[in-house]
């Protein structure tokens, strides 16, 4: 950035811009009115390219309905191109907590194209023709009906190319660990004690269950999020857009995108409530409650590796210690459970935020986003790096687990059907006041022979109903 | 109660227990071992009555697999009947805060029935025979699937018995109130700042919406609910059921509710997580959060009398002071928003709870179904007392609508294609510097006949797209 | 209650009451406009008694300044202790979802306790004299400011009286267990893995650290209760009150109570926020976080019994299961815990609550007194249950932790400064690469005699610094 | 950054790092396995800075006690400070979401400092000679105590020396204002509904008090975040640490930052539990109820400008609407409510995972300071923003609030002395029934005559005992 700077002007005066920046004098005021969290809570990616979505489809639309000459049309179009691209992204300089609506990220994005759009018409940057930030590229719309389109259209993009994948590729590998594992018997626990028994592969398989069970909750959300506020502009009138505005910009956003995005029924709805975002942050939530209780699960079978229940082994991808072999700390279990509570917190805001709307329009639209947007980011990068630096490589320790099974009281139910429950019971208590494995007290007790013990008490028989 | 007592007995040894309570040891061993909360969480019909249709199908199921003889199932059903039509309610004295499986009210309802059948057979209580509570009650059953069976048939039951009508009366009270007002035209409000017009049909149809969407998803959570658990007894292998129990249990109880109810797929996850509850406990906040808002709206509309919005009235149903006529506090509103935030803590709690499930058991079910039947049940209450003490009540001030709309000065924004922006600004600039109405500066600017004034800025035009 | 009634009359007019009833028209009507919750949302003991206290307390006061004639004083003051003794409780039918500022349980405290002063002097209920429920018991007061003078007596007094005392007896138990286990040497456990040894005292001490955190914590929530609002009346500027009715009031609600009640500095604040209750909700969650890691390590400790962790042995209160002997669920711990999750939930709603206030008026008193009454009772509760049939039975499992610790390669740790790193660490993995014990590994090794092990690796010396 | 590499190694082997880095082989590793929201959650200032603190005392303490050579020691110092200046904090790559006892940062730090100090004295990066990174640098300490030491060390700087002063000017400016229009007469609210007059320094006042009430609970929570970890070491025992090593470091920290930092009495509690930063985040929570309140009062008091509250006017930092004059957005209230909203749920996240510890150590420490630093920086940022760009341009509409107050029927109250509440409220219901002011139907009842009522109906006496 030089020292040079240009004039730009807006309905309040003039400003003074850097001049080799397209951003003009509304970004330029935000600059300096909200200078909040402005190292770490700048737009990324997803909400700028949203935004160029939205303004390429917008002037597509308009242009469609003689709203605007077609070739200014088109410089949008180009210009919008490049914020799709990313080629602009340092063009957004903007923080999510500005004013509630977004108005001034929809005015960047105006400012950023109609500005980028005049330098590839060969006219200069700030002389707001041949495309005006406002008149063409704001054309039909209001703040207030594109920010949350933009909103939508980045959640939706984010779920589908990001999320799903990442965690469909984590859950993936865990159901090819069950399917794996399926012949694996071992030691069931309830209330953390041991229980009769089940296979690794349904243990891994109960998690496969819960992921799918998240990633339906978040797809199950999509649809809610396909519908936009685009058309409604600044109250849900659709006051200054032709009454056809909002159903034909929609259908270009969901060609654009490839999503069945629509304009929504009710407008006066889409500008001043945000439920869809809140229950897409809900189901995040389900997602990583689900997360935490299956990296919780693995991280507690990986415990030890001697004085725990060791019956996994994980991989070792960093010294957890500088003096301990087999010391094998389970980071991305922690990592990945802190993401966890990390989402919590984030839907919490969220919800919080979605309550807080007033008449025609909620006013915590950035801060609701933003937090979606980290939540489906920190998850998609979390279970991507658990499933390459953890789920990969989970073992079952044999030896362990067979132990644990051979000393585990609770197949002694195998008993029951065979010399009934007060022999079988006074069999258990003998072999946990003495010490003894079952099979030994059960020898001991005379009630069974050591031919019927070993046909009677088979661990796998116990894992399925037969 | 009296002061006789009779002794009941459990594999843990002998329990006195009041003569004339049909429950048992372990009942009585649970209200000696949590007198936690006991003045406010027993539990409640839902899931006394939920207890009931579970015991029941699973008698009359393990009848028809032959695992039960037909006239003890029958003695069930019998005893079951009268849990499920809530004379025995009585008879479960225990509390939320037990342990985390649900086991002792699993054994209240065993024992109970046990006892209540044995008294129908002409048997004494206690005498576990003809009919035991575990042989023949517990059949094929454990604490870890029973409860959260229990559980989701309580809440299925809830919701479709209670809520949604509950909650729809009041929308559908709204979508009257709504098309009855729909050609009453007002002044639209964004970041609380006057906008351009709506009209009240639309103003009240966006809460309308946003209930319709917050309905929609208690909806949607509703076939995850459907799956049961029941089958998979004690960690989720089916161990001690008859492999068909399952299904013809969830079969039974579709059959005795009315409700799609089937054998949940996985039921390793069944036991270990409960998201469908995580899932519905959010879907009651994002219905919380738009009432939430659609409250807030209906008090600041009615604000006043004099010195606020007071756009609509509202009932009065209570004295708001001693010495105010006309200070009509929004009672129900603040107790409905009162209720959202309950909600919204009842929720926090819900998928806290969910998420700290470990192996082959979460351990948190009770809280779980608590905070999700106490949301259900106070939304359906507060619902029902909003629509009755306020809903129906909603009325517009029609002079106040109009003097606010007369006044308001973003209806210059209908001059604009008339005669310019820069001259309908600086008619508008001119009107709030001067203090003077919208017309007033407009036909002093000499820019607009008053002819044409009238003829142009008419409200009810900018309320839709023509 | 019998079918017989009286009619009350308020500014609305009049109302049908059960004529043996103390309560008048407002809360008669209250009961009709708010049936919401009625099973459970009624109030309790202490909030009850609270407002009993303060209706004593400001009758005192006005007394004291001519503001009430000497002998109706005395009747407000004999009803009002009969309120604070409890005599008349079912005499409060009301429920926290009604209006705001709990309006109408004020009136119901001056109802009752007009109605029994009059009884008192030998009047008939419903005369309004010789003691007027407005002019004499509410004199000088608005629901705005006793209501949430009531919620800080009530507060306070639960917190001294039951909380502290409560989880002061388990913090007790605990640190006697600390004292009593001091000497024994076990496994600790970072990231779950076995690491360096702590003694049994150690880590029970590190609970006890937590509970006097959480304690101390709630302690410092105290002066902020103990400033009341009393005095401010309908918005804080104490109009209609005697300037000195304040502090006056407050100093008899201290003298009742024995507790440092005072004059609030700023009545609009006390008004229109309770922070001080928000600060208390979130000491309590701070205790309840304490109590979930505590209660979560006394049931990682006991699983097992063969294939957990198994270090400690918590009392068998109730059979686990049916066959399993030795399976001792940690039933307390899930009732705990799950407390722990509903104080969480609680204080969402409590803390979301507190933000939503308005200008002079905070309108979500009743529900946020409700959840923090709820936290410190559940806490209490669980607590001494918690004490009585968990903590106080805890007892090492001496030979487990010996075990445990016998093949701990943590212990490796002590050889370091004897041979070297590198030697200690080639010791430690031959030991988990072979299964060998460390001193097997190490006396095989060659790099230690058994002699120099023996005093050496001494983990006792590894508990403490030297 | 060059192509250029150098190898590192660590305990696991080596690893290639780019030759101009300072960060070794385990921060590399770090790199490679947690590549989680690496574009937002590089620790910032606060922490790295921290960590130089930490580092420079360490090794001081450590020269004290002769466990380092004082020119070892003075190197690590060069190097420290320069980590605490900021010149490295490029060198600082590794994010929040690692290992949960922030052990790969606690090495970065190791790693930086030691391949820096090696550099000053002249030898070459990755040699770990003179300067090792773990036996110098992290010489007596663990991951588990350095990391908790540095959060403390970090969140008490950010208080004391950002947040207490941004909030404190933004409570500067309020209290300014208050004292200013402490004579300005305006109409109360209360449930949103006209009530009796206060000043406008009352109601500016209130916030005054509760901001103070919130700065006084982050104050209060500064105490227990002095008790530092150091000396801990790995479990809490101080094993491999001079046993006067924790007491002598903190000692330094406390000389070096200036705030009374001490080693913790239980170094158990202090690895295992970081209650202290969650009652510090719950008491940023509730200043951000606090502010949440008062941004709220200024909005709804500054909405309209003709259809609103109207009562005060905010300074018009950007264009709330390209056609719309007078339509001031109160943009600077919706950000920070939007920070306000952020804080809530980092709060969550925090207290969530302040529950999850296990045993001797809570591993999400990283999540954990993460959140409470973030809080900090959003208040702090956006009270300054809401300071300058809002609350020092409050200005009262004179004319709006003499014309409510004028209107406010609730001045009736101060004729109930002289006329008596029945003429009184006479005289409100005819005003309120016919629209007229106070006045008119004061004069019209008869009652009272215009001077009396003068004399008698004065606002300003209402907003004060007397």
């Amino acid at each position: 950035m030089t020292d040079a700077i240009r004039r730009e002007s807006d309905t309040m005066g003039t400003v003074e811009v850097p001049a080799d920046r397209y951003w003009g004098a509304q970004t330029q005021r935000s600059i300096g009115n909200f200078p909040i969290g402005v190292d770490r809570f700048r737009w990324g990616r997803p909400m700028i390219r949203a935004l160029g979505i939205l303004k390429r489809a917008a002037a597509e639309a308009n242009a469609d309905l003689g709203e605007l000459p077609a070739d200014i049309a088109d410089l949008i179009v180009k210009a919008a191109d490049e914020v799709i691209a990313g080629r602009l992204d340092g063009e957004f300089p903007l923080v999510v907590f500005q004013t509630g609506s977004g108005t001034q990220s929809n005015m960047n994005a105006n400012e950023v194209i109609s500005n980028r759009a005049i330098e590839i018409a060969g006219g200069t940057r700030g002389a707001k023709s041949p495309v005006h930030p406002n008149d063409h590229v704001n054309r039909g719309q209001s703040s207030n009906d594109t920010f949350p389109t933009a909103m939508h259209i980045a959640v939706v993009e984010e779920i589908a190319g990001r999320l799903l994948p990442s965690v469909g590729r984590l859950r993936d590998t865990l159901a090819d660990k069950a399917a794996a594992y399926g012949g694996i018997v071992k030691t069931g626990r309830t209330h953390l004690q041991d229980a009769t028994p089940v296979t690794l592969g349904q243990e891994i398989g109960a998690w496969v269950a819960q992921l799918d069970f998240g990633l339906g909750a978040v797809r199950a959300s999509v649809p809610g999020l396909c519908d936009l506020a685009i058309g409604g502009t600044a109250v849900g009138t659709g006051l200054n857009a032709h009454p056809e505005f909002g159903d034909r910009a929609a259908a270009r956003i969901a060609a654009l995108t490839g999503h069945p995005f629509r304009s929504a029924d009710d407008k006066f709805f889409a500008l001043s409530a945000h439920d869809a975002l809140v229950q897409a942050s809900a189901a995040l939530r389900t997602l990583a409650g689900g997360l935490m209780k299956m990296a919780n699960d693995v991280r507690w079978l990986a415990s030890g590796p001697r004085c725990g229940i060791g019956e996994i082994r994980i991989p070792e991808n960093e010294p957890g210690s500088s003096i301990m072999p087999g010391k094998v700390n389970p980071t991305q279990c922690e990592a990945l459970t802190m993401v966890c509570v990390q989402v919590f917190g984030n839907d919490a805001a969220v919800a919080f935020a979605g309550s807080q709307g007033n008449f025609q329009l909620n006013v915590f639209k950035p801060v609701m986003v933003h937090n979606v947007l980290e939540s489906i980011a920190l998850l998609s990068d979390a279970c991507l790096a658990f499933k390459a630096h953890c789920a990969c490589g989970i073992e079952p320790d044999i030896a362990k687990i067979e132990a644990n099974l051979g000393r585990n009281l609770m197949l002694v139910t195998a008993l029951n059907r065979h010399i009934g429950y007060d022999k079988a019971a006074k069999i258990a208590k003998e072999a946990q006041a003495r010490g003894l494995t079952l099979k030994e007290a059960a020898l001991g007790s005379g009630f069974v022979s050591e031919a019927d013990y070993d046909r009677f008490v088979v661990p796998l028989d116990m894992t399925h109903p037969s």
